[in-house]
Formats: structure tokens, sequence, C-alpha cells
């Protein structure tokens, strides 16, 4: 569904056109007429006979591009050299790298950083573990673990392959909170192996972002970590989903004048972002939730819940949401909901649902790239729309979350993550939109806003100051 | 014996002394008295009565430095401010950190970096692993790896406490051949389960470094590793130590004017290094070797050998040295010997030990910080003595060797290491002393020598390709 051009399917063409003549605006009407948009146009070289022309062009998708290059080789008097894929050129060697802080240019030097004056280092934190955060890189450190199983909406990749996602969580962790981060991507998708991993490599971490664990495997390796480390686990996918979206909620329900006690919400898919959503939503205060998966309304008495394990994360809202024991399909329960919240599938409700929503609905069609319905159908009956895309207003993005999150941690050197520190943290977000900056297309801010990174990490430093989770 | 003062026990005073009279002298004079050595005077703020004045003094060890403080408190007038440990304020906060390579400044940025593109670099790999090694860190990227169960000469200080050396480690690589290492301090001694951590990490890394992990499980867990993965994996304190001694060796020999194949060695300690020693210098061309260990010299009769466990390292050391089926001390198999290598303890052999041996002795004594002889008696009638000190010419130090391996395996994108690789690494180092530098002095090049991991690096590169051992 996402077809405006991108920078992220931009493609440079190199090519060489007749000095003279029409060739070059040509290219600009080619480009276009094929639904490309052209970024950039440098002239790279040029003689009387030829000029040599690096293109940019934003597509849809590689396949428009390449569209879009043989439209240009149709140009007379035009020969194409190198193609290059911007995205791929960003990518090329990795997206970060490991430095030094200090210059090692003499004996002296490697002296203090190396053998001999290492070793008293050593001794130091032999005798008290504790100063590890002072003299290491423990402090500011996370780990970012995945065993590639279900990475953004491609599934399970491996790790490998799931590397490029891990590295750009470890940049973004740098740029918008100075954190350290290394990505771990584990060649096993078995709980106890990872569990035990995890376990052993904690010793050089102050933090471990969990990536991309497909559902149920990662409650229970984020639940095992969290009892075995004294170190906080946070399983992103999970948490700093359901902060974002309980932000965006707390300001979408300001602008609709409704109170989160009172509504009604509706949630479309059961894995791990939604049962995370639905646990801080209820720890909100949230009472009124009925939840779907692909099997329909989950209620106690679904057949396939009877001899389900009652530790299951199924059981558990079963057990916690549906009071009613609405038994019907999502379209029904969607009826006359204040809230609709989407982390399943494309399309799975119309606009004509939407329109049978209570007056002022909400609704966060999360689903990426494909939401749950049209954001532009859906905003011709709701007040408040929200999606994971960014060509939509209010765009429900982790990044608003994770790096601030793991700054007020590794700053408190907070040996958990709470519930508590969680809704602070979605409250700092929703108090970052003034009140005379909310509206209906301005419930979250931008990823840019620089003060974001800071105000979750102040609260949720002091949260887990708070509750004690901190060193002493 | 380390008895020179020393910068990696370097203490920075911070003091207020009167502006007039003699106090400022008086401090030189009271640390030089005190043994201790000022690097540096600072005068950091200046008034009528009073200097602030910040002096930098190296001592011998930190008990050295506390009585050149009191010293300097003794002198009248001076009050003592902070006292700050130079080594110790180099490894505040840790030595390394991560980077992104690119700037995040907006929204295209981001969706390069992360999603949405990134999910095209993502799919690539999927369908062509290979090009992992293009489009991730995965090309650059080594994992240091230790269980902290020998670290330096401390012993078995565990994971978190060997940290500084894991991060020294890393700098260097980055420092000395460009190449990103991450520290992994595992929280496990157990074989089996390091073994499953190190093969479940493999896939972001492109080589492995096993680091300061204890004999007899870092042979059996750095064999286990070589089998199961397609990255190369090097026991820096096996091989690298052997690459550099027989570089040394190489040099040394070339010195006296003796070949490898006649020379008789006798080696003090059958630990890690030692056996890894032996198999490169036999794979070199020795022919008579003694070893000696904590019991004495190593022979298939000896007591503890007849019932262990025939695939030990130390069976295959009786099996393959001491032809002659010696079975004196070790003090009595260096008498005639051609050459002395210690990697075990202090003062395992005197100055009339070297003096009993060959003419045109050569002594390499590595233990560290006190060697097996004193290098000044050795010197006495060896004609080439080595340590592992930095404070005597001839230091065999792993820096030398380490960074040019790796770099070379990496660019040869190298599936393993092997002993032609490590054999072609010694030779390249000890080409790097000229014909016209060489002497008994100088041996091997200084770490700091900027040829030196270059031309490792060539050397192990070519050779992991002749072997084809390097991805097509």
């Amino acid at each position: 569904m996402s077809t405006a051009p991108s920078v992220s399917n931009s493609i440079t063409v190199r090519l060489e056109v007749p000095a003279s003549g029409t060739a070059v605006s040509q290219l600009t009407t080619a480009v276009e007429a094929s639904g490309g948009s052209v970024t950039g146009l440098d002239v790279t070289a040029s003689g009387h006979e030829k000029l040599r022309i690096d293109v940019t062009v934003a597509a849809t998708s590689t396949g428009h591009a390449d569209e879009i290059v043989e439209k240009i080789r149709g140009i007379e008097g035009v020969s194409i050299g190198k193609v290059s894929d911007r995205t791929f050129l960003m990518h090329l060697g990795g997206k970060i790298e490991m430095r030094s802080k200090h210059p090692i240019r003499s004996r002296d030097d490697l002296s203090m950083v190396y053998t001999p004056g290492v070793a008293r280092v050593c001794t130091q934190i032999a005798q008290n573990p504790e100063d590890a955060r002072r003299l290491t890189i423990k402090r500011n450190t996370v780990a970012v673990v995945t065993d590639g199983s279900a990475v953004l909406g491609l599934g399970n990749i491996g790790p490998m392959a799931a590397l490029p996602v891990m590295e750009g969580k470890a940049a973004l962790f740098k740029t918008f909170a100075g954190i350290d981060a290394w990505p771990l991507c584990l060649d096993t998708q078995d709980t106890d192996a990872i569990v035990e991993i995890v376990k052993a490599v904690a010793p050089g971490f102050a933090g471990i972002n969990l990536e991309d664990i497909s559902a149920p495997r990662c409650f229970e390796i984020e639940a095992r970590l969290r009892e075995a480390l004294d170190i906080p686990v946070f399983h992103d996918d999970q948490h700093g989903t359901a902060i974002v979206v309980l932000a965006a909620l707390t300001n979408g329900l300001r602008v609709v004048g409704k109170k989160i006690e009172d509504v009604r919400v509706v949630m479309s898919g059961a894995g791990a972002a939604g049962t995370a959503i639905l646990k801080l939503l209820m720890a909100a205060g949230l009472r009124h939730a009925v939840v779907a998966d692909i099997h329909g309304v989950v209620h106690s008495g679904r057949a396939d819940l009877v001899d389900a394990d009652p530790g299951s994360a199924l059981c558990w809202i079963a057990d916690n949401t549906n009071p009613e024991g609405f038994t019907g399909t999502l379209k029904q329960a969607v009826r006359g909901a204040d809230v609709f919240i989407g982390v399943s599938a494309p399309n799975v409700i119309d606009g004509d649902d939407v329109a049978a929503m209570a007056d002022d609905a909400i609704v966060f069609a999360l689903a990426n790239p494909d939401p749950e319905v049209e954001p532009a159908v859906a905003r011709r009956t709701a007040a408040v729309v929200a999606t994971g895309r960014s060509d939509f207003p209010n765009q429900i993005n982790n990044v608003l979350v994770f790096p601030g999150v793991f700054r007020g941690l590794l700053d408190a050197q907070s040996r958990t993550v709470d519930t508590g520190m969680m809704l602070a943290a979605a409250r700092a977000l929703a108090d970052v939109v003034h009140e005379d900056e909310l509206n209906a297309n301005y419930i979250v801010p931008s990823v840019f806003n620089d003060k974001v990174a800071g105000a979750v990490a102040t609260a949720v430093r002091e949260a887990a100051r708070a509750a004690g989770a901190g060193a002493a």
C-alpha cells in the first residue's frame, strides 16, 4: 500500500548524455512519468561532447526502480553506467564500529591501557565487583540480542539476516541516548540455550535489549532472564511498543476528552506486542478490553483455550479481558468500541467497522507496512488515527522509547525494569506534547524531537531510584 | 623485580604550597629521595599566598605511591588534595565505545538505516547469506572471548574483573589493525557451555579471539570451535605467543649463526603457551626439544603420565619431545642446550645454568612480571636474551602478532587459521627486522613499528588464500 516514492527505495544512476540537446530535461520527465521522483542531479564531469551525471531517484519499490532505469535507458543518446542503491550503500561494511576512547601511541599509553597497568584495575574489580560499573564499559553498554525468529515483518529469517536491524538499533541507541550497544545475533532458537547464553554474556553489559524474538518463546526467555540477572532485560517489541501506545492513547484520550478507566478497547493481535500493550494499558487503568487473534475473539470458553497451558499469554488474556464473555467476531466486537488497537495483519477491519465505533473513536492501526485499516479511510469517522507508518501523522515508533528507557535504567544503575518504570516512561513521553500543541494529528512527538529521550530517561531513572532498583 | 618507576603506577597529586619559600623545590627532592620520579608539574592556580600544583609522579607500585604521598605531606606548608591514579583515570567508564558510522538526523536517514529500508537488506542476506560479509559489520568484527579463568598473571579472577583486559585488547585491535572487536566475558567456566555460547554468537563475527582461558580447557574449547565454525578461532595466549617466539627465535638464530633444525631447545612450562610454542617451532623445523613442567622434565615414563589421558597435551609432549628419554631436572637439561624458552615461573634457572649452556646460547625468559632468570644475569654469558618485559631489549609481546593475524584472516575472509598461516605470520614478523638492523639486542621490532601489522596481515592473507581458506 506504500505508494509514495521513498528514499528507502532510492537509487543513484550514473549516466552519460550528449552535452547538447534535450536529453537532460528528458531525464526528469521520464522519471516523473514513471511515478518516480528526482531527488538529486549532479553533473560529475562535463566536456564538449558528453556530460556525466549522477541522478538520484526515489521509487516505490525495487521493481519500480528497475522500471525507471529502463525508462531512462530508452532516452536517445543516454548511456547508463553503475546503478547504486542508496540504502545498500549505507549498509555496506556495516553501520556501526568500535573505537578506542584513548589514542595508544606510546609505550606509556600501552602500559596503562593494557599490561602491566591494567592488572591493578582487574584486581580492584576482583576485590570490589561493583567497581566494574566505574572502571569498565559495563555501565553504558547494552546487548541487542536476537535469534532472528521474528524480524520486522519478514518473519524467521535467522540471525545473520537479522544483523542489519540490530546494527540499526545499536546506531539509534547511540544517536538518541549515547548508549554503546552491540548486536548479538544468536544461531539458536532454543529457549533454554538463549537463556543460558544471555546469562553468560551478562557480565559485560548493564542491560539486555531483546529484539525480534517470536512469541511465545519471547515471554519465557524474558521472564527467566529477569529472574536470573541483576541487570534489566527489556524485550523492545513488547514493552517499547506498549509504552508508545500508552503514551499515544493517553494523548488521544485527552483530545477526545475520555478517560482510560471508562473506555472500551478492542485489540486485534494477541502476540508479543499485543499482550504487552494490554498489560500496560491495564496497569494504567484500562478496565474494558476485548482481544481478538487469528481465531477470533479470545474468551475462556474458546475451543483452543480449554486445553491450553494455563500459564500461557493467551490464557492470561482470556482470564483478564472480555468480562462479558463476548464470543462474536472482531468486526462485531469493534461496534461501539471507543478504541481500536491493531498489532496484527492488514485490512482486518474496514471503514464501515470504524464508522460503527463509538463517537470520537480512536484507531491505532499498527500493522506494518500495511495497517489493519487504511488510515485515510479510518479518519473519515474516527477522531484520532495513528499508524506505524512514517507517511501519516501520529507514527507509533519505538525509537521514541527504547533509547530513553535504557538511558534512564543505566543512569540509575538499575537491576530491573518494572511496570512502574514503564508507566513513568509513557507518561513522560505523552507529556512531551504540550497542551497547546495537542490535537488529533499530533498525539506523539516526532522521533527527532530532541526533548524525547531526555524526558523519558529522567522519568525512568527517577522511577528506578524510587523503586530502590538502582545500585546503592 | 620491577624496580624502576613506571607510568603504569603513576599518580597525580593535587596540592597547595605557600607561594614563597622552598616548598616547591622540596617537592621534587622529596619524591626523588623516595625513589619516585616527577614526570609533570603544573601550577593550576597562583595567588600571593598560595600556589595550587598538580604533580605527576611515577612510582614502582601502589604502596610506593602511597609512601611518596606521605613524604610530600611531611613538607612544611604543603596541604594535599585529591590524589588520582593515572591508570585508573584512563579506565574510568571503560576504554572503548560503539559508534554509528552514519549520522541519523532526518526521517530519510532513519528510513535507510532502520525501517523500512533495512528490510530489503535483510531480505538480501536471507537469500544470499554470503552477502552478510558485504552488508553488515561481520566482515570486520572479532569477538574477544574470555571466561576470566587465567587472566594475565592474576589467575582465575572471573569474567567481570577480566573485562579491562578485553577492552584493552579490543582497543589494540582497532589501533593496530582497524578491526572492530567487542569483549564477551562469559559467566561460566564449563567447557561445553563456552563452546555452545561461542557457536551461537558466531553469526555476527568474522573471527573469534579466545583470551585468558586456562589450560587444559582452552585446548578442547579451541579444537571444538574450530571444528564447528566457519570463521577462524585463535587462542591468542597460545598462538599469538607462539608466533612471536618463533619470529624472535628465527632472528636470534640468525644472530648466532645456527639453524633451527640443529639446535637443542629446553623449554620450561607445558601449559597453553608452552604447548603452542613447541608445536609451532616443530612445524618450523625444530627436532631436538626437551620440556619441563612443575614436576620436572616430561618423558613418557614419568609416573603422572603413565595413566594420563593419551589425548592430553602433556602426553603429546611426552610422545613428541625428549627422544633420548632424558629424566633429569630442568637445570640438568639446560646444560649444553642452545636455546632456553621459559613460559613458567620466576627464577627457575640461574646465571650458572645459563653459563652451562652451549656457546652462543639464546635465552627467552618470558614469565611476567618476573622472568625465569634475571635478564641482566643471563646476558653475562648468553648471546641473545629476550623477556616479556618492556624495560629490557627484545620484548616478546603478542601485540606484535594478533592485530596483523586477524587483519589478514579477515581480509581473506578466511574460514580457518592453520599452522601454515601462523608460520607465515612468524616469518613476516621476523623479516620486519632488516639484515642491517639485526643484532643481539634487536631480534623483534618495536610494537610501535608501523610496518609490523601490515607485514603480518599480508603474509597471513596470502597464506589463507593459498590454502583456499578464504571465501570464493
